[in-house]
Order: C-alpha cells, then sequence, then structure tokens
C-alpha cells in the first residue's frame, strides 16, 4: 500500500483534523461525530443542508461544506456509511427554524442511517426532509443498493440546493429543485485501477494490465462489464452511449457537463475526455451551457473517470451559476 | 500504460482542445503554439505574463490562465520545453505598451527557449523581461538544471506577479514582487510512485513496493535518497527538515503552506499531510496565514506530494489575498 497514513485506523480523523486547520475561520469540527460544519450555521434564515455518506470520495462531502453547498458532513469511515448518530447529531446541531434537509447517495447502509436519524430528529421537533440521489445508470441494483447509485451527479444537487437555500426558501422548495436535478441528472464511470482501503492494505479488486471496469462504483463495486482497454474516443462513446439515451438528452437539450476524476486520474486526461465528450455532444445537436472538469466525488486513489450530463432549464442554470465557496479552495 | 488516451502523440494537442471547449468565452486557443491565452489578452493597462514549461505538470501552466493569474500559456510536448518560436509567438500576441514577464521554472531547455524568444521580442521592440523560478531546496544541481529546480513553489509566484500586473503596476515593479516572492519561497517533494509519459508508455523510473524517492523532481528526476517508505509523520519531518532551515523559517514568522499534490495521491491524503505539516510548524512557533491545498504542479499520474512553505509580508500576503480565476474552474 502506497499511501501517506500513519495508523491506518486514523485515516479518517486524520484526514478531518487537516481540513479544520486549513480553515480555522470557516469551520467547526467535531472529532466525536466526523463533523465538519459552517462555524456560521445554523441561521434561522436558511434550511440546513446536510450530507454524509463514507469517507475515501473527497472532495465529497466534507471538503464541500461552505456557502452556497453544505452546511454540515459528517462522513463514515471509508467506503462505510456515517452511524445514524452521526447524522443525529449533526442535524441537530444544525437544525434552523426553516429545517433541515438530508442528502443521501443511494446505498443502502446510507438510507439506514439517515433514516434512522431523521426519525430521532423529527421526534425532537426538527423539520427535516430526507432527499436520496441516484444519478448512476450503469446498473439498476448493485453490491450495496436497491436501485440505482448515487455518484458524482450528487455534486449538482447539493450546487442546486444549496443556492436555493441561501434564497431563504422553504423546505419543500429546497428538496423539490433538488428532486428535480437529480431527476435530469445521469452519471456513469470507467475504472482502469482499482484502490485500496487505508485499513484494509490491499486493492478491493483485481484489474489486468490490458483491463477497465465499464460502468464502475465509486466503491469499487462491478459495473456492466470487464473489457479490455481501448482509445479514450472509445471510452466516451461508451458512456455518452449509455447517458444520452437513458434520459434521454435530445438535440437542441442544453446542458451541464461534467468530467470528474476517480482519484488518481491527472486533470490532463480529464481535460482530453472533456474535449471529446463535448465534441461528440455538440455534434449531435446538444449544447453544452456549463462545464465542469476535476475531482468531485472519488474513490481515494482510483485511476478513473466518469461522465455527468445534467439537462438544464432557466431554473436550474441560476442556482447552479449562483455564488457558492467551499473548504477546498484553490486560491 | 493506463491512461484515457488516443494516439499518445496527440495527447497534448487533445487536452488543450479540452481547455478550449470548456472555456469558450474566456480563452484564445491557437494549435499551431499550443497557446492558451486569455481571450480579453493584451490589455495596455498591464505587464502581461506568460509562462511555458513541458506539459504533464497541469493544472500548471495552461489550466492558471486568467485574470489575476497567467495572461498565457505555450506547453511544449509532456516533460519537454517548448520550442523558442511558441515562446516567442506568445510574447508577440500578448505583447502590451507595459511589457511582457516571461516566468521560467529553472530547467536548462526552458532557459534556453525563453532566452532565445526573449531576444526576439526584444528585437522587435517588445519590452521583455525574465524571471527565472527555483523554489526547490531538493538538490542543487539536477538532472535538467544547473542550480536548484522550480517546482509547485511556482503557483506563488504566478499569483504574486499576476495581482502586481492587474494593479497596472510598471514591468519592473511587477519583476520585483516576482523575484522577491521566488527567494522567499521553499519546496521539497517526495514520490510514492513513478509516472509514464504517454509518448514513452513505459515508466520513467522504477520504485519498489515499499520505496520513496525523497527530493524527487517534477520529470521523475532523483533526489536526496531513495528510502524505505515511511508513515506520513516521518514524511513531514523530512521535508520540513529540509525546507524549513534552508530559508530559515523561524518562530514568528507568518507563512503561507502549500500541500501540493503529484497526481495520483488524493486530496484526503493531502489533507492528511497538511494537518501534520500545520501542527509541526505551530509548534515552532511559525503562524500558518494562508492554506493551500490541492494540486498546482503535477508529474502526470505520479503519487507523491510537495510542501511549499512562503514566508509571508503584508505585501505578498496582500497580493496571494488578491481575486483572482483560472480556467480550472470548480463551480
Amino acid at each position: 500500500m502506497k499511501k501517506f497514513v500513519n495508523d491506518p485506523k486514523q485515516f479518517v480523523p486524520e484526514m478531518l483534523e487537516g481540513i479544520a486547520l486549513a480553515n480555522p475561520d470557516t469551520i467547526v469540527y467535531v472529532p466525536e461525530y466526523n463533523l465538519i460544519m459552517r462555524s456560521d450555521a445554523p441561521s434561522n434564515d436558511k434550511v440546513s443542508i446536510v450530507q454524509g455518506s463514507g469517507s475515501g470520495h473527497e472532495p465529497a462531502h466534507v471538503m464541500v461544506v461552505g456557502p452556497g453547498m453544505l452546511d454540515a458532513a459528517c462522513p463514515g469511515d471509508v467506503f462505510a456509511a456515517p452511524p445514524a448518530d452521526y447524522v443525529y447529531e449533526t442535524a441537530k446541531r444544525v437544525a434552523s427554524d426553516k429545517g433541515v434537509l438530508l442528502l443521501v447517495n443511494n446505498y443502502t447502509g446510507d438510507r439506514m442511517a439517515f433514516d434512522m436519524a431523521a426519525e430521532l430528529a423529527d421526534a425532537d421537533g426538527i423539520k427535516v426532509k430526507t432527499l436520496f440521489i441516484n444519478d448512476d445508470v450503469a446498473v439498476q441494483d448493485s453490491t450495496w443498493t436497491v436501485g440505482r447509485r448515487g455518484v458524482a451527479g450528487n455534486f449538482f444537487v447539493i450546487k442546486g440546493v444549496g443556492a436555493k437555500s441561501e434564497q431563504g426558501a422553504d423546505i419543500d422548495e429546497v428538496y423539490r429543485v433538488g428532486e428535480k436535478i437529480n431527476s435530469v441528472t445521469r452519471t456513469m464511470g470507467i475504472a482502469l485501477t482499482a484502490c485500496t482501503p487505508p485499513a484494509k492494505g490491499t486493492p478491493l479488486f483485481e484489474l489486468g494490465e490490458d483491463e477497465m471496469e465499464v460502468g464502475v462504483g465509486i466503491h469499487g463495486e462491478p459495473g456492466r462489464r470487464r473489457a479490455k482497454l481501448v482509445s479514450a474516443d472509445e471510452i466516451v462513446d461508451e458512456l455518452l452511449g449509455a447517458i444520452v439515451p437513458d434520459l434521454p438528452f435530445v438535440s437542441g437539450d442544453r446542458v451541464a457537463l461534467m468530467v470528474n476524476g476517480l482519484g488518481g486520474t491527472p486533470i490532463s486526461e480529464l481535460y482530453l475526455l472533456y474535449g471529446i465528450a463535448a465534441k461528440k455532444l455538440q455534434a449531435q445537436g446538444i449544447e453544452i451551457a456549463r462545464s465542469y472538469v476535476g475531482e468531485y466525488c472519488t474513490s481515494l486513489e482510483m485511476a478513473g473517470a466518469s461522465i455527468t450530463l445534467v439537462k438544464l432549464d432557466d431554473e436550474i442554470e441560476e442556482l447552479l451559476a449562483a455564488p457558492a465557496s467551499i473548504v477546498n479552495r484553490i486560491f
């Protein structure tokens, strides 16, 4: 295992401490609950937005806490749902008069933890709603899910509900835009290598030197098929060939296009994929109004990428364009 | 070789085309010269800032073109200096009444190309100055340099001269702040894996399963020593142990701290390193006023990281805090 790590069991707390130390003015870190929250949360003028999930997907979700994005995140250990009491405690700490919206990528373990936490919070009189995200078109059910998985398209839901909540909308309205964005968002990914959870110390699966996993999950779950590695052109054809007909996206649509890195792929390759995808979509008459290239939802150091399309209307486009900032600033 | 690539010889042009397609309103791309420039450059109100270097270090430098940063970048092929005529053509296209500042990381090939281009531009009557960056403390001379190498600390020089040029300062003043920032910036890196240039198809060097290269260069050049992989704590001790005494940084100093990923290391590990480094510096009485965690200067998909410290004064801190934006936006 080639990682920067001390005690593998302390990987997540040491990462969270790093985030806290890099953002002393804007972030509060509560180690007992793996909780990273905006230091100015909660505000009774807005719905608070929370997401959990396992660790290992950074920047999702602990590094996208900030104005216009999440109010708090409470990850579990690497690739493990947060315990229900982490989520419950987080909901209590960010509870505002306008309520708390819990975002959950669709995995069975996460659903259980968040459903239980929502019940507990509700019993305390906290206004709470839970929104499930399931943008991955690769497989219908999978190793850890009933129904489709939630992956990098999650970013657009966070951005949309974050922006809507900053406008002071009530929880039903914030939920509505989140659900709407999820309903027009489609993703599929591909892995060139496996990844190694620190506490496991060995790769989650094996891929031959000339193999790729088409439709891989963000925890290394199997996708649609194992195949021989092919050219970037052919890979983009396969990903768009699954994504575009699924909604479907059609000529005349305006979209956001994201090329997301899975952790070990350099941004040079992501822009190469973006260029190929953009030209293929334009050739189909699909207009790219917003572009996103980088790491949004990763699988530790996995080499790979995913493509996400979001069908835009004026409301979604405006929410995606709203100002926001996150703990993981570049400047 | 596990990469997203079509024809390996077209890796750089296809990446550049992706950047251009993702930024149609803000970027002009001139394929003949690998040239990415601000669509609103040149402005006679400011000195134009240009950097070249080899490709494979993204986001440096083609992805940090934008207001407050570079006006243009003209990379060579992967790990190869740009030809002098690329640099000369770029200087001509962004030449303003206030002149052109060429930034060069200290490698012999880059120096030759930029010196020749500067001579040609000067002969055309363009006001031009060249600033060399050499922040890497690992080795005094190296495979491709006489003197120290320029690595991730380059970001701070770009940010400083970019901000100063936006204020309308003349070229001597912009050069002065760049030189000043370079003089107080120190970096050292460590590699856990090698990397593979697309057109080569095999790794640049071999590292055993339990080995690391201490003080690695950003083209895989040897550093100070090959060693057994140790804990993150011990790695940070070694890096800071080389960086801190070099300037030296001393108790009472205010600094910017950067943990830079070399391409294949996930951001979770970078924040873990950041937390360790921050605590060790604070224990020495060094105050961290600005934090930078992410990828700034990479070596393709190399797993590894570097640490950079910049000694701040009021002038440098203000320049680093100035607004800027780049083609590689996250939102």
